[in-house]
């Protein structure tokens, strides 16, 4: 058996709640006055249905059944052995990938859009706002956008834009604008392209500008998507872990040993990974790595505080692993992994010591996805390298140490709209970047006013 | 239910060949002196197991387990139900499409490529060249030969080249070269060069320049592969009508009445067609329609004639519809359709009355890929984009009849490589090209030399 397919009764009915298990409770959002941000403080930018389930304790959580339609049309999505890459590595492990890449955008983010585009629209919101940084994120909320029936505007991080044309095209196609962060449309965007007229942007930028864009419509009838980081992000990911699950079983493995997935703001990893992450805190014994860039090291250099979300202040503060909120990452074609900060959910379980955070360079990574490319037949997306270059380190050691592992990771995306990173991976145009440890420092100073988690 | 999908014990072991059933024999290919072509003297160009595959008048053909072990990473493909496209089109019709977009190089063409690949190694073949018009078929050999363990050589029709930057970079990471043709590498490039130095280049001329990249190496260790038109292409691709078979089964489905693909070589067209051709020829009443652009009109304007393969005379007079071998279509973004003439297969279906041919302009088809990745979520490439206006035409023809009509097509391939075309149609780029009379009679002229079908 090369891939294990589900039928449609055997997409889950309901998400998994990573809070309801945690050993100890998750820190809640702080608001200005240095206090807890209450639910109802969430309501100028997201509808009660979502604000609910990002404070809910509940363990499992329905999935709408107009939700189930849409996502029925690519899921359940397959889950491979990688047998040729096995064979390349000539190691014993037996690897795994959940290929998310089916679905129609291309990754696993169109699970959490769909969901959102319908709670908005059962609250008769007419208009998303978002920002997007690969464009894998804008992409998914303008295919659910499109679904739903609303209309979505999304705010792309200057780097990617340039760098990746065809996703505003792709955007467009399923009826969105797509515009570059920082624009000149917001007071946040305005502000910084007065001081840095040639920055090639950030999440945190790009979040701004699209909240703004939001709660200034005072009509309250467009609201704001965010693709990763919050708590009911990473409940509707979920549905790629419980799927695994059922997957796994049909190829009559019992236990798996390593769980890998990219992290940026940390959503297809914990999609993947928090339900085994609660067999984990019953016993397992499995190893969870979340794995992001060597330039952008949040989960292994920057340390567990309160930092605001964006870089300007519109979010509340969260308690996660940050290297501050004005930290611009270098441009790397991993954009959405260009994030400062880390979900709380994941940042939560690195710190109760669930999770093992790793971080590699680029070149790894492309050179990883090359292997990737030539034995399993598909090319990942950017973001998605990292993941494959922890799994080939782990098989390498696998071999090393003759053990029989059983690697799972997720194949979030692919990379058909990033060939330009290919591109320059092959002209010898990337490097890999040092981050010096004086640059993290400088821009945790901001963070000194704030409370400690 | 959404989809059908089927379990890999599902997938079929037995490729359909239609050769077996046609009423009234296919003409054989001619050599120069009016002869047919004997088997022996394709062995320059192809392996035996695929010219063996060429004249074989048995009805069910094996595939090796070789094979089905490549296929397998993505096949089955699903069976889709358009619930939203008819929902849109508030058609009485049931409309179903295959989703072959879902293999690793997004279309059906890996399902040959695989076999090709897999026969030549058999045969001790090193290398293989080809031609490619969109790139969704040199991608497809470029994949197949990285699964196989082949060099991989691609000329690329120049329009294309230019128009999808990206194809060759996508070819570059599955090990594969990737050239604009004409190219100064071949004789037969050069000629064309020298007449023409700025032509759009056409399959035609791609596939003289890729024989003769095959047929130079002396060694015979290379060897040339055809991603269309040839009988064994037509072949290997019936795999999908005979899953799409099944599926409808599934679907409790227990006729259809429309059976619609686009046609540039024939090639997806006949992969879904040729199972249901079979039961055409048998009694059942079946509409199946092929698609072709309107300024590419080879089965709806041209005449059905012996003619060459390419522009230069490297293969055989074929019996099928033709626009002459010098015909060179205007340069429209569905590059794979851009052929002068038309697998014998389909065209001797064609002229046997047992197909009824459409040729429908681009702004119609972009307009048709618009509404279907608006609703069904998948953008689809410009070919297929024939394939949904023409899908389009039935359901509302079906609405005005009020007729419950059952309509299946081939969703050949995504349009993620293509979407300059897209931004073309976006911007206002694009028209439509009324393609004169009296052009495609001068093209004519040269084929009056050749017997006569």
């Amino acid at each position: 058996m090369t891939k294990a397919v589900l039928g449609e009764k055997d997409l889950p009915r309901q998400w998994y709640n990573l809070n309801a298990d945690f050993p100890t409770p998750l820190r809640p959002p702080l608001g200005p006055d240095g206090n807890p941000v209450s639910p109802d403080m969430l309501t100028p930018i997201f509808p009660m249905g979502l604000i609910e389930q990002e404070v809910s304790p509940q363990r499992w959580i329905d999935i709408p059944e107009g939700v189930l339609e849409i996502l029925m049309k690519w899921r359940p999505t397959p889950l491979h052995r990688a047998y040729s890459l096995e064979k390349s590595l000539g190691t014993p492990a037996r690897i795994y990938y959940k290929n998310e890449a089916v679905s129609p955008p291309g990754s696993h983010k169109p699970n959490t859009a769909v969901a959102q585009a319908w709670y908005n629209k059962q609250e008769g919101v007419k208009a998303l706002t978002t920002e997007t940084g690969a464009g894998q994120w804008g992409s998914a909320l303008a295919f659910a956008c499109a679904q739903i029936g609303l209309e979505c505007k999304v705010f792309m991080v200057r780097i990617s834009f340039d760098q990746k044309p065809y996703r505003k095209v792709m955007m467009k196609t399923w009826g969105a604008d797509c515009i570059a962060s920082p624009s000149s449309e917001t007071n946040a965007g305005r502000a910084i392209l007065e001081k840095m007229p040639d920055t090639p942007g950030s999440l945190g930028i790009a979040i701004s500008e699209a909240v703004e864009a939001a709660v200034s419509d005072k009509s309250g009838s467009t609201k704001y998507a965010l693709g990763s980081v919050l708590n009911h992000v990473m409940l509707h990911q979920t549905i790629i872990g419980l799927e695994a699950k059922k997957q796994l079983q049909a190829f009559n493995e019992k236990k798996v040993d390593v769980i890998i997935g990219c992290a940026g703001g940390g959503s297809n990893f914990a999609g993947l990974s928090f339900p085994f992450v609660a067999d984990k805190i019953n016993g397992a014994k499995i190893d969870i790595i979340p794995v992001e860039p060597a330039s952008c090291p949040t989960l292994t250099k920057g340390p567990f505080v309160y930092d605001l979300g964006d870089s300007s202040g519109m979010t509340p503060l969260l308690a996660m692993y940050s290297l501050g909120h004005n930290f611009i990452p270098p441009p790397i074609h991993a954009g959405g992994l260009r994030y400062h900060g880390m979900a709380p959910m994941v940042s939560h379980a690195v710190h109760e010591g669930l999770m093992e955070p790793r971080s590699i360079h680029q070149l790894e990574c492309y050179a990883a996805a090359l292997t990737f490319a030539r034995t399993e037949g598909i090319i990942c997306a950017p973001e998605t390298s990292h993941a494959i270059a922890a799994v080939i380190q782990e098989a390498e050691k696998a071999k090393e140490e003759g053990k029989e592992k059983v690697i799972l990771f997720n194949m979030s995306g692919h990379g058909l709209l990033d060939l330009r990173g290919y591109e320059a991976y092959f002209n010898g145009e990337l490097e890999d970047y040092e981050l010096p440890q004086e640059v993290i420092e400088e821009n945790l100073k901001e963070l000194a006013a704030y409370p400690k988690p």
